[in-house]
């Protein structure tokens, strides 16, 4: 039988002491000292440090059964720790307990890694023994700060009178963008579900209905090609809002975080947010998510350089390009061979074709690579524009504009991590607004949605949609914090006419788009409220509060970048039986791969 | 543009007489009287009325154009309604807005059904306009109630320590009871996912990493043939706690159900609710989930009719079968007619062969339908047991123990109904506890489990699992409100050979178990804390709340009893490059069916 536990692990305190309680817990460590057995229990609250004297025969032979990862119940007596055991760490530092009486519940076998942080363990073992993971102090408090992050997220919007509303995880497939995960039917014959890569069109569905208010914390799915950050399911804070422009629902989502930053990770931040159009985030940052927790804004040469000598920057200015620098602090004697291993790391890792540089030090004073193509009056006024001074390293990128913005955001994030320019106590939000509507694909010979075809284009801009569609601005707004996207949103299409439209911008035909989103448009018909709202990714929040760079350390059973689960080793094949009922088969090449899987 | 409103549409009273407002909503109703334009307007909050006189000719002209459901913003002034037209239903009853200024957001055409409660409309026709049949009153209440039921649920668990952590939703196929929905990898050729039935096996896992006590509300999906009381996804309160016994959990469930009740209908309820065993249900209401907001317990007269000369009576008993009585108070004057009537229904609904009665009216005395081949002294012994009185009905059935405690049971609840002898306004809370471990399957020839393969045997029954697992009780319970099984849970199975006994009784051999379940009889292997819980019916018991009899109307996008949506037709066929990406076809038969459906 299980022994009810008077206290958990981190509770008893000198106030105790002299107290009979009774604890449960695994045992994290065992010393024997002088025939004395100590250990300490461990629960998710904490550690107590428990005590066999020799004084018991029956109970001290039981303790020497005792290793790390047992089960155990104690009965014992709250005793004052001697001095020199004294442990400022532990809220029970200055107790330990007395063991009356001992019940092992479970034994353990010796566990395939220690459980303790720090470790050097494969990813692998570690998702295969995920239980025992889990286990690990760091990987319990980023899952209890989820929890905390859950429980603000939703106070915040029950307060603000937002209803939670369930969505439907079987729906339609409505391909665009990633691939569905598809569910067979088994009842309708040759017919699938979808699992959603978003509550999209519900959710808008339920402000043509008038809930007014609607948030949700609703898993996603996306079947895409998956990176290190990325999972083939993720969890998303869901919020759409009637009768609203952008501004309320950015101010909503600030509040939101301002209360979340509050109760999960103690930090009180300021609102407003800082803001900027996405054409200044990718002209000064080259990224619509820039890192803005440091400097190294770009500056861009093209007109100093336009008629120089230099025919690398004056080819590329001439031919639609730019010639970008940053300022490296503090950088500016850098010597050559470090240099050198610059240019070659910058040239494999953003694919430019070479890099060159000012260097501004007291031996050699203003010293540029390409300096005798270039008049001092351009390397000058280069410096000057870049606002560099003595000690400073000017780098200087050119190529085509679709090209060296990304390059330099890249060499401009390589920098900032390399020279601790980072401060990386700091939380730096930042809105990205003024999104182009669509960008063309050359793939595909057709516009895409930037964000997705329900986005509103700007009403100024609605006369450009047919003839320049790439100029039309959106009413999209992406929230980044530190570099990351952690959310993007806007303001919706709530008119059948303008729908349509978008739809055949995209290439969708009336046909296509009744066939696949009849249900919305048929819902505009029968009044609808201008409505928007935003998505913001719970994992990607939560790794960066917790200080981590990997979403498998603050998911609970993650997959890995095969989309497997180690543990329990889904996906599996399964019985043909199975397949039967659904009236689906294996292409013959699947079939054989699980007959020699299964023959192993 | 969208103009903010200042308030919502249940907000302004007489305090605000005089303020200028700005209002957003839909057109419920329009009254035109001697040129002044009477509106209700709409949204989610409430109602409020707002007037268009005929002073101003350019808004009185554009406020002629309004029909119901097109959605609008307001600009007015507050102002007391003459007496006459108070409304003191409304919170804004008192006042009116007399309107300066109109935008029309939105037109509506007209609905395929009025936006009311109480609408004749068929089931068809209300799915397939969901988004409209959500505006309705009713169901605007529903979903908003769940929100409440929700957020008290979640206040509960996190004042009481417990972690929110989310399980996957893409795991492994362990088939076991309803069938799997299963997803095709993209990555993983041949192999499947499998949508969850419900998290078990990561619920008692994360107790095995020593997370002590875990919530989430979270879907869950079962393939079965679908009743009218099943969804294909539903929502389950799904709790996991360490070092607990059956009392821990029941005593936390109380709880939960007290401040649900207490939150979301206003009712307060007494804790701790009744409980019974499973085996005093099935002999006194004939089901493990009994109705008890009404009497009508079984009497068994088996022992006093065993002697008896009437061979149904006497056969049946000798045979090992029942003879059982309920007490219809009231009913001992029904006539032939009735009762002939009565006797068919019996048949026809329970498949009992027949009925019998003694009905106790002052006209005819006790009067037996088979007296006489019963003895005076049999009946009165019958009356005596049944506790009929003078004026009452006595129903028999006959028959073996495994159909006539069913039957008996449904006869019993039509009684309940017909005879209003249901006390519409209680909530009746009740345990079942002690069901047997398993029971035998003749169709499989095996046993199942009764709960699941998981839940933990009696101690004191322990030594029969092998000789006769019939007999052996489960650690088990089950909450039924009102007759309706809401919840189940188990003290949990966390010793690695216990759980490969019990995988060897449900003829799941070592090789088969460890393939399915490898990963949780591993977990065991490291120190697995004894644990228990428990999963909730979140649909059902907002529907039981709601007042309620369908699930459709406590879900705001729910399928059809074929698991279809209707508003988005759903699921539906896919193209063939979808399919050929996850390594499927369709059968031929189902390629057939999609063809013809696609030409059409």
């Amino acid at each position: 039988m299980t022994w009810k536990r008077t206290h958990h692990c981190s509770e008893l305190t000198l106030e105790n002491t002299g107290e009979e309680v009774v604890l449960n817990g695994w045992v994290a460590t065992r010393r024997d000292l002088g025939g004395v057995i100590f250990i300490d229990l461990r629960d998710r609250y904490g550690i107590t440090q428990i005590v066999f004297y020799e004084t018991n025969d029956d109970l001290h032979e039981k303790a020497e059964e005792l290793r790390t990862e047992y089960v155990i119940g104690i009965k014992g007596v709250v005793e004052k720790r001697g001095e020199e055991n004294i442990n400022p760490e532990l809220t029970t530092g200055e107790i330990e307990i007395r063991v009356t009486d001992l019940e092992i519940y479970s034994k353990a076998e010796t566990t395939p890694f220690e459980i303790k942080d720090g470790i050097k363990t494969s990813e692998e073992l570690r998702l295969e023994y995920r239980y025992l993971d889990l286990r690990r102090p760091e990987i319990q408090e980023n899952i209890m700060m989820r929890s905390d992050f859950y429980q603000s997220t939703r106070s915040f919007f029950y307060d603000n009178d937002f209803l939670e509303i369930e969505t439907p995880v079987l729906m339609k497939s409505t391909p665009e963008g990633a691939r569905d995960y598809l569910v067979p039917s088994r009842v309708n014959p040759g017919r699938f579900f979808a699992l959603p890569q978003s509550p999209q069109t519900y959710k808008q569905l339920l402000m043509v209905s008038g809930f007014d208010r609607y948030f949700q914390i609703v898993k996603c799915f996306r079947d895409e090609d998956l990176r290190a950050d990325r999972q083939p399911e993720f969890t998303q804070i869901d919020v759409e809002m009637s009768f609203v422009d952008e501004e309320d629902v950015m101010e909503t989502t600030e509040g939101l975080m301002k209360k979340i930053m509050s109760d999960a990770v103690g930090e009180e931040i300021e609102t407003s947010f800082e803001r900027m159009t996405y054409d200044h985030a990718i002209k000064t940052y080259g990224t619509d998510k820039p890192d803005t927790r440091f400097g190294l804004e770009f500056a861009d040469f093209s007109d100093l350089v336009v008629d120089s000598e230099f025919k690398i920057f004056s080819n590329t200015v001439d031919e639609g390009g730019a010639v970008l620098g940053i300022t490296v602090p503090g950088q500016g004697d850098m010597g050559r061979g470090a240099i050198d291993r610059l240019t070659e790391r910058v040239k494999q890792e953003t694919g430019a074709a070479g890099l060159i540089y000012i260097k501004l030090n007291d031996d050699d004073g203003v010293k540029c690579s390409v300096g005798k193509f270039l008049t001092d009056e351009t390397v000058d006024a280069m410096v000057d524009r870049a606002d560099a001074e003595m000690g400073d390293l000017v780098l200087v990128l050119a190529g085509p504009s679709t090209e060296v913005y990304k390059q330099m955001g890249q060499l401009r994030l390589m920098m900032g991590k390399e020279h601790n320019l980072i401060d990386e106590d700091a939380y730096n939000f930042l809105w990205v607004t003024d999104f182009p509507l669509v960008e063309y694909s050359k793939e595909d010979h057709r516009y895409h949605s930037l964000h997705h075809p329900f986005t509103a284009p700007k009403p100024e801009d609605l006369d450009k949609l047919e003839e320049n569609p790439e100029e039309v601005r959106s009413r999209a707004y992406d929230l980044v914090l530190n570099g990351y996207e952690i959310g993007g949103g806007s303001i919706r299409i709530h008119d059948r006419e303008l729908q349509t439209r978008m739809f055949e911008l995209l290439g969708i035909d009336e046909d296509e788009a009744q066939k696949r989103f009849g249900f919305l448009l048929d819902a505009f018909k029968y009044g609808a409220p201008p409505h928007g709202g935003i998505a913001l990714g719970v994992d990607r929040i939560v790794m960066i509060l917790s200080g981590g760079t990997s979403l498998r350390d603050v998911i609970a059973f993650p997959k890995n970048q095969k989309a497997q689960s180690m543990m329990d080793n889904s996906p599996d094949f399964v019985d043909e039986d199975q397949l039967d009922d659904l009236h689906i088969e294996l292409k013959k090449y699947a079939q054989k791969e699980q007959q020699e899987q299964e023959s192993q």
